[in-house]
């Protein structure tokens, strides 16, 4: 039934999509990555979900960078994530701007970019439109919904969304709601971006010229959460950028703003400014309680669904107290959970790195699910 | 000899200095205030050196804004900071734009705002300044230099620099040089400043549309550094603002959003964009061990200045690590230090805020002192 060739590119075109904040999306398209081969019985797929500003391109060259998946390291060929046992799912979000839909998608009412007549968009409703991919490709239960970040937002939406379509969860380096220090980064983010006069209300696709010097300016901001203090000053201290000493200017006189300068434009490269708001809404707005009477274990009360947390004592956007509360969570609706802080020096973007620990408990894990 | 008037507002017309970056300011001007009487033997005086937003208005209302000087509740009479028994000094640093010299004040070479052509300056240039000050204010010894975050890098770097000048050093929430995370969130700042078109390379003034919308940004990303997630967490959590449910859109649905754009625009009303760029670069660049041969005991080496450190636990800017590690290279010099972690919820901004165990501290070492 699937083709087998490795990193396959694919888009589907789906139904009509009703939103959480009470809009609906015609015709959902959704841009996706498989690897593997799906077994006859349909039972070997695991969905792995992306972060903020990731894709489908999850171990195959990203077509624009040219650089390896985001997680070729953890899915392939006898790599944790296995793909000689897994058929593996990576689709875009929606509201990102790979190939699903999203604010530069054409919207049919006018024949033109939605912009900021795109609806916005809930990490259910992410997730959502993901079932009607699982769907389309035949598949009833996922083995796994496996995610960090963002996407471990969205693995623990679908355990409690759709409990009966997922076997296991594991969610790394994420949280069950935005904290108020969350938002107020995300914050700073999305007035960067609507800052720059190029913003145009959203309106930018048709003038070809983004945006790109706000959405470097909220790629710096965060990409800063991303790491840890003790990991910046180990990685940079105060080095200098290839100089002796300082120039008394305001060049990228230190390693470390050198550093920040090109993440905030190689990102402008590869992502859109209007998706970059409209996710991170969709992460502000998620508060899984909120979306159960205000209990956290109400999300998950008589759940099949096993479940793998992961933490890093060094991430200081999730920090590993908001994943003990999914636990605490867990374990009083009864479900069967387990957990580990992990030590890194990286701080959130330890999920993405190497590291022989989280493979352990990765491989172990879905070894126990199989 | 002195106006014994509370808050006078002065300002004082001053020689040349030599700067570290190898330029000189021909003529430094220093806008400053005063509260209380100096002594016959000039020797009660106290300096209180401001952040890097604060100014000289230290004790008496804002010119601008209205509002009671940042430092109200300590100064004043009976407080802890006693203006019955202290004569207190508090002038506007250079590179900033309440009166003191900086990138709005006028080039004599060419008639009109430096811009960018004021020089880049130090947290030592800043303090030589101060010198100059203490000088035309007929005072030789101050009595002790009080002041906290970029305030407590000018009291270290006056003891460092001027050490017979200074009996005892008052050093709050501060750090003997920045971190790499500190650097990455100022350039941040910068980086947004100027990616508003209507920075124009700094040469602004004349135009008289200042890039607000960049330094609200800016603003509001170093704001977030100065509270605490917990802080955050406490005043705001996900509270929503003046309404019952998310409205699906980009308004500030939540108050801590509110909050945060409201602090960036208030911010643009007293402040220059210009000197945020120079005083960031001054706290950038300041690592006062580099200043003597990579030791920062070197710094302290013999000296006879009483040191007093108070760093509070919740602060992420300039942690307490900092702090310990001063007062470690104060041990090593054989210096008399004190020091005191202090727990508060609020962040790095405690030290600004009601705080009855700061207040104790602050009493009893002036005591001492005196």
């Amino acid at each position: 039934m699937t083709d087998t060739r490795f990193g396959l590119d694919r888009s589907a075109t789906l139904g009509a999509l009703a939103l959480d904040g009470g809009g609906t999306l015609a015709q959902v398209q959704i841009a996706y990555e498989t690897y593997g081969t799906l077994n006859a019985d349909a039972s070997n797929a695991i969905l792995v979900a992306h972060a903020l500003t990731g894709d489908q391109h999850l171990a195959s060259a990203h077509p624009r960078t040219g650089k390896p998946g985001w997680w070729a390291r953890m899915v392939g060929s006898g790599k944790p994530i296995d793909t000689d046992r897994w058929f593996v799912v990576c689709s875009n979000v929606i509201g990102s701007c790979m190939g699903s839909s999203g604010p530069a998608s054409i919207d049919p009412a006018t024949g033109r970019p939605y912009g900021m007549a795109f609806p916005v968009i809930t990490i259910r409703d992410m997730v959502r439109a993901q079932e009607m991919l699982i769907d389309h490709l035949g598949i009833d239960t996922l083995a796994a919904v496996v995610g960090g970040s963002m996407g471990g937002m969205q693995a623990l939406s679908w355990a409690a969304t759709f409990p009966q379509r997922v076997r296991a969860c594991v969610v790394l380096a994420s949280a069950a709601r935005h904290s108020a220090q969350n938002i107020a980064f995300h914050e700073v983010g999305r007035q960067a971006i609507m800052a720059d006069p190029k913003w145009r209300g959203g309106a930018y696709y048709d003038v070809g010229d983004p945006p790109t010097a706000g959405l470097a300016v909220a790629r710096m901001a965060a990409h800063i959460t991303y790491l840890s203090e003790a990991g910046l000053t180990e990685k940079f201290g105060r080095k200098l950028q290839g100089r002796d000493a300082k120039t008394f200017g305001f060049d990228a006189d230190f390693q470390v703003e050198s550093y920040l300068r090109h993440q905030g434009i190689a990102f402008t490269d590869r992502f859109d400014a209007n998706s970059y708001l409209y996710i991170t809404r969709a992460l502000d707005y998620f508060d899984l309680a909120e979306e159960h009477g205000g209990h956290l274990a109400g999300a998950f009360r008589g759940t099949a669904t096993r479940f793998c947390l992961v933490s890093f004592d060094t991430d200081w956007l999730y920090p590993t107290a908001e994943s003990r509360s999914i636990v605490h969570a867990l374990n009083a609706a009864g479900a069967r959970a387990s957990f580990v802080e992990l030590s890194s020096p990286y701080g959130h973007d330890a999920f993405l790195l190497d590291s022989p620990e989280l493979d352990r408990v990765m491989t172990g894990f879905l070894e126990a699910v199989r």
